[in-house]
């Protein structure tokens, strides 16, 4: 991947994606103003944008251009961060700090917190179906929400929070903490790089292709998140280090040890490749940022 | 409205929606059991399943069939029962009772009450894009997740809810007040008729009347459950009575008076009629639904 840069190419998706989120938001001064402020604190608070990336990403790999797929880009970011402003919340995680910053409810209330959580997944709803006047082909928009709402909700996302929740302070086993990773987080990672490439038109083989790599990658993620808990500091995180261990949430590297935990989290990373190798060079973005992945330090 | 048989009508499309919605719903022993079971508890914890006989009434008023906007109107459902169980949460209304039955954080915990909030908020707009599957033209789909999404976002139902909880224990406005009903409730209901209607391929001018029509039906619809709250007894309504006083929230009849709320509902329900006149007989439906929303004692 010698050739390809992903820091130029990170830098300028991601500031793509920051102006179109700007633009996707509700400003601030409209009514009511609370929520929106809210919805803008969390969204615009910065992070790696990996989500909206990788539907970049997935729709270049099959030929496709950003513009078409930037509505779609911007949804992911809206669910990821509801998720994390509902998992922060102290009748879930208890969270102070995200991204170096209080966290929702301690700044709005929890009130708010949780309605701008709410507001958040119902515009993420609404920027996927704008995205839909952009499409070739309309009933592509009937998959991509499918898609979309089955990688976000109980069988997704919201599933793997609910078995994480269950499990605080528990003995769990492998099998259920990789039940929480493939679906907390993993689901929606996968469903980016799906989307990206379902709303460029790619081949069911291309999508096939996809959802493997963005599955492989997706977990490597999580295992990759759990070493950076373990290891991690304050200063480096930007949140409460260790903050798993405090809350006696079980991590990959618990039940399976740093070391098998990278050999793991680098394994996942190469059939992610292995899976990506039909796409051919179009799918390079997508392997430099399974290297990225693997090998952030935050 | 002699000929028209309504509690015949609304029995029968009860069940329906009943029947349709404990499919729509994942199984109880689905993974992850407990978020299932939570959003099971409030769906089918009974409710007069306003809003999905709305979308079936409104697809009828333009010619269409119940069996094609169903996914629809149990989203619709699925949409006014998480806002619901969010509502109810300590953090917001702090309520324990629900239709009767405890509600769903005094069951579940706040965590997963939380969580099967957002499960059915996803799962609704899942359903909406199943939906797309029966439509003749997928463009359809669009507008139709556009329209809801709108309605129930911070534009709506949302931005509703926070006006309301800011509002608490203050003194407000009229113009507030008629801002928390017209987004809070009124909103969803409109979206409801309306999304039925434009499923069914109502025309521009059917979709007007249907959407004027359902805004005063929705006003209307919540001034009258401010003056049963006002009224009420716990035998009658199966929530705590006078549970908005309590809570210091403004009702209609605290800014304008028993009487004068009772005039006005009746006013919107006549304005909702006359707005559904160019569409004749088959807006039937639609005209007894508004006079039940007017004469309903619970």
């Amino acid at each position: 991947m010698t050739e390809f840069d992903l820091p130029c190419y990170l830098a300028e998706r991601r500031a793509a994606v920051d102006r179109a989120l700007e633009g996707a938001l509700p400003a601030e001064d409209v009514a009511p103003a609370t929520v929106h402020r809210a919805m803008r604190y969390s969204v615009l608070a910065g992070g790696k944008r990996l989500r909206p990336i990788l539907v970049i990403a997935g729709a270049e790999a099959v030929g496709g251009s950003r513009e078409r797929v930037m509505p779609t880009a911007c949804a992911l970011e809206c669910l990821h961060t509801y998720s994390l402003i509902h998992d922060d919340l102290p009748a879930m995680d208890d969270d102070d700090f995200r991204r170096g910053r209080p966290t929702s409810h301690k700044v709005f209330g929890e009130a708010v917190a949780i309605l701008a959580g709410d507001g958040l997944l119902t515009l993420a709803f609404r920027l996927i179906a704008d995205n839909g006047a952009l499409l070739p082909d309309p009933r592509v928009l009937r998959e991509v929400i499918a898609e979309i709402a089955e990688a976000a909700g109980t069988l997704g996302m919201v599933g793997g929070q609910v078995v994480d929740i269950e499990s605080e302070g528990k003995r769990i086993s492998a099998e259920t903490l990789e039940y929480i990773h493939a679906h907390k987080t993993a689901a929606l990672i996968r469903a980016s790089l799906v989307s990206g490439a379902r709303l460029a038109g790619g081949s069911p083989a291309a999508l096939d292709a996809v959802r493997m790599a963005g599955g492989h990658l997706g977990l490597a993620f999580q295992i990759v998140d759990d070493i950076l808990d373990v290891e991690g500091s304050l200063a480096e995180l930007g949140k409460t280090a260790g903050s798993d261990r405090r809350k006696q949430k079980a991590t990959y590297p618990d039940h399976h040890g740093l070391e098998a935990s990278r050999v793991r989290a680098k394994t996942l990373i190469e059939e992610a490749k292995a899976a990506l190798a039909p796409l051919g060079p179009a799918a390079d973005p997508i392997r430099a940022l399974a290297d990225f992945v693997l090998e952030r330090r935050s």
